[in-house]
């Protein structure tokens, strides 16, 4: 979802509060718990509550595109975002898209304050595309990064979309595309080869 | 789906077209299969392509409120619509409803000539349900018959809405709602109580 079909959620956020603390990713701190609790202490510190961020991810638009791109998709095949977001914050988000079904996580929340964080699963991408394939789905995947690569291997075809450079070189077995537009045609055509 | 969020699509196809033999349904031949042949040779009879199907159910639309019920319910909850229709029948109707998410099946297609028709697997709802609690989901599940209830008893929770008498009668273990509006107050009142 982030930066395929809308802006990356944390850095809006930091850059819309101000607080530059929150500009700090995995690539910064791989141990994604402590990143966790380093943001979640952040916004306690600043009471920021749930409904200030969802304010704020309110004023976020989804990438241009990504709307007309999920209704044509909509309009061939069944369609589910998988994304490691929680939907509290994808929400305001989801409105703007047409509600497309999407798979992540939750936060806890109570009376408005954000106390914790629940994952869903560990590898939900890939053990969902796993539930999909389950249910006699032909499934179609498509991601831009590392931590897409085992949804994209699961996947009976997967592509990679305007990945950065390491990631297509690391994995040339999934074929990178570079638009909404690219990855549209991309699925046609495999559709239209798929018994 | 149907009889929920649409019409019967299979009535409204003989209604619109005139072919009376399309109203015959499960209640009359209970072997599905056999009442598929049946309707499938009927088309063929009448020269029916797909295309001209989709232009009739074009011309329906979702029951009154299920548009608005649906999108109240997917700001909510992640929502999957579980029916036994075919995916080219639907679409007209999913594009009115805004593109929910729909696990049904498919028909065979070849040159806008309905061939046969592709049930994804047996029993797909009641799946469809335990795929999605595999992956942790609490699924909360609705329906309106009997071919409802194996999919209501595997969900987490199941409600009937406007079921017959005899449908509540046999299954008191679902508790019956009449309306959409009553169904997303026992779906709130339900995530409200649920951890």
């Amino acid at each position: 979802m982030e930066g395929v079909l809308t802006p990356e959620i944390w850095i809006a956020v930091a850059e819309k509060t101000g607080i530059h603390e929150l500009r700090r990713t995995t690539r910064d701190e791989p141990d994604y718990d402590k990143l966790m609790r380093y943001r979640l202490d952040i916004l306690d510190r600043h009471g920021i509550k749930l409904s200030d961020i969802q304010n704020v991810i309110g004023t976020l638009r989804p990438l241009p595109g990504a709307k007309e791109f999920l209704d044509e998709l909509r309009s061939m095949v069944q369609t589910i975002v998988l994304s490691d977001t929680f939907e509290q914050f994808a929400q305001p988000l989801l409105r703007q898209l047409g509600w497309p079904t999407l798979f992540c996580h939750r936060l806890v929340v109570e009376n408005d304050r954000i106390v914790n964080y629940q994952l869903r699963m560990p590898d939900q991408k890939r053990k969902s595309v796993a539930a999909l394939k389950s249910l006699n789905y032909y499934v179609i995947s498509a991601g831009d990064s590392y931590n897409d690569t085992a949804m994209l291997a699961e996947a009976d075809v997967g592509f990679l979309i305007h990945a950065p450079d390491n990631v297509k070189r690391e994995f040339p077995q999934f074929k990178p595309v570079e638009s909404h537009a690219e990855l549209l045609n991309a699925i046609k055509a495999t559709i239209s080869t798929t018994p």
